[in-house]
């Protein structure tokens, strides 16, 4: 090894089956660096019954160089850092916490920079006047605002929780300093999918857990392009259903695979090998 | 890399000149695990002001493998975790902690074991029966629980601080249930280095920062052999003495090297190889 060994972390619940720390441990190892990547799950059993700023607490006293924070403490986190880049400080959520060697934290959101960076290499051609988007939990927010940070006017949020839907457009429109975002109830967003230019699903509805989709998919045109969070399994049957139509479409690795590319940048300040974190992501 | 990563740390005072952990990260890769060991230094920027309960909680819940632990908290350590070898609790200190994938912590002493070790293998015709080991403190309580497990029927400890070695001697001699140890004043030391087989030097004389020996070296005959615990350098003025008179001599490289391969077979289940455990302490 010809670099100093690299020590990361991801923060949250439920990580078991998180693809993130393979993906970091493959890559700062082609690097030259013997890195670790430690999952730290609020309902394991190493970590559990601890508070978020305990557990950053012991990130910097125990030498780590960074941690990826998940659900349910993107929000938390961010009050608690040193600094916090002007993306994720709008978006009032972070994904990725630097710490420099003297102990110095800075939050960034690469789930908003991996979906964006997704989106423009895998949708280069693709109309974004109006999008709709279904689901407003989870990766919503960092999807919702890459979206309309990247060439969307107008998007539609759709949740079955109305609420939710509203309160996330009111969240993103703050951010942006325009009103590019409106939530409404999911039920009969067929409709206004059918006149959007494309739509993405940010539900769970499609992994192997929640199988089938978010919406009626009969409401789809081969001029529609299709984005799905989704990863699990790659193919789901909405973009099944879609690519079987001739619609251009966007499957969920590519947000998982970029925002590591991006954290890893961040973390070490080497540049990460996309291909390679693919091939690691993949292969697992 | 063909195994899980290992993690891994010493919590101490003052640690930036320990060889520690380059000797555990290079084994760990030898081994085909990706090892990162830290520094966690109470004096340093990163942990200081943090109890070590809260240290050791830390490394519990962001998923480490194992930690040394050294001055000041040998002995603090000891209530603090679940279970402790036989050897460790008798000596009342602990410098290896195997923390279980369920986050149950054992503690053991490699210092001992180490030290042990070295002698059986540098002085292995030594004759054993009366010891004279110069300083109580630091790792003082280590060698000298070593010398009276390992062969030695009477051993003199001596400091500059006479109640200091008389209390060593209390302790070791209740840890192992024989009056072999008496502690007395350094100063006149020599008349008994004079008439005893060999002179263990457990001070800091002869580092770099402190050159010079504990003790008038004119008291050593070609009979004796010596042996010293520091090893930086490794040829003290006290080891160059004795070599010029023919003595039999063991340095300190061996208890510093075998301490980690004792604690790397502990934390690890895996078998360390000493001589290249050997060759990365020799490379710093």
């Amino acid at each position: 090894m010809n670099r100093d060994s690299i020590l990361l972390g991801l923060i949250g619940e439920g990580l078991d089956l998180s693809r993130t720390p393979a993906m970091h441990e493959a890559e700062g190892l082609a690097h030259g660096a013997a890195t670790v990547y430690r999952r730290i799950d609020t309902r394991g059993k190493r970590a559990s019954g601890r508070e978020l700023k305990t557990l950053l607490d012991a990130a910097l006293a125990l030498g780590f160089n960074g941690l990826n924070i998940t659900h349910p403490f993107k929000q938390a986190i961010v009050p608690l850092l040193d600094e916090v880049s002007e993306q994720a400080q709008q978006l009032g959520a972070v994904n990725t916490v630097v710490i420099s060697p003297e102990g110095r934290t800075t939050g960034h959101n690469t789930d908003v920079t991996g979906f964006a960076r997704g989106l423009e290499e895998g949708l280069p051609q693709a109309k974004m006047d109006t999008v709709v988007q279904v689901g407003a939990g989870g990766v919503g927010n960092a999807v919702a605002y890459a979206l309309v940070t990247h060439g969307v006017r107008e998007l539609l949020v759709a949740d079955l929780d109305s609420t939710r839907a509203e309160a996330l457009a009111a969240e993103i429109n703050k951010a942006i300093g325009r009103e590019a975002v409106r939530g409404v109830d999911a039920r009969g967003i067929e409709t206004s999918i059918a006149q959007a230019d494309g739509v993405v699903n940010a539900t769970p509805m499609g992994m192997l857990a929640h199988p089938g989709t978010a919406f009626d998919t009969a409401c789809l045109t081969p001029a529609h392009w299709v984005a799905d969070v989704v990863y699990m399994p790659i193919e789901t049957e909405l973009l099944a259903t879609a690519r079987a139509l001739g619609c251009q479409t966007l499957d969920g690795t590519r947000m998982a695979i970029y925002q590591a590319v991006d954290a890893f940048g961040l973390f070490t300040g080497l540049e990460a090998d996309a291909s390679r974190m693919r091939e690691t992501f993949l292969s697992l």
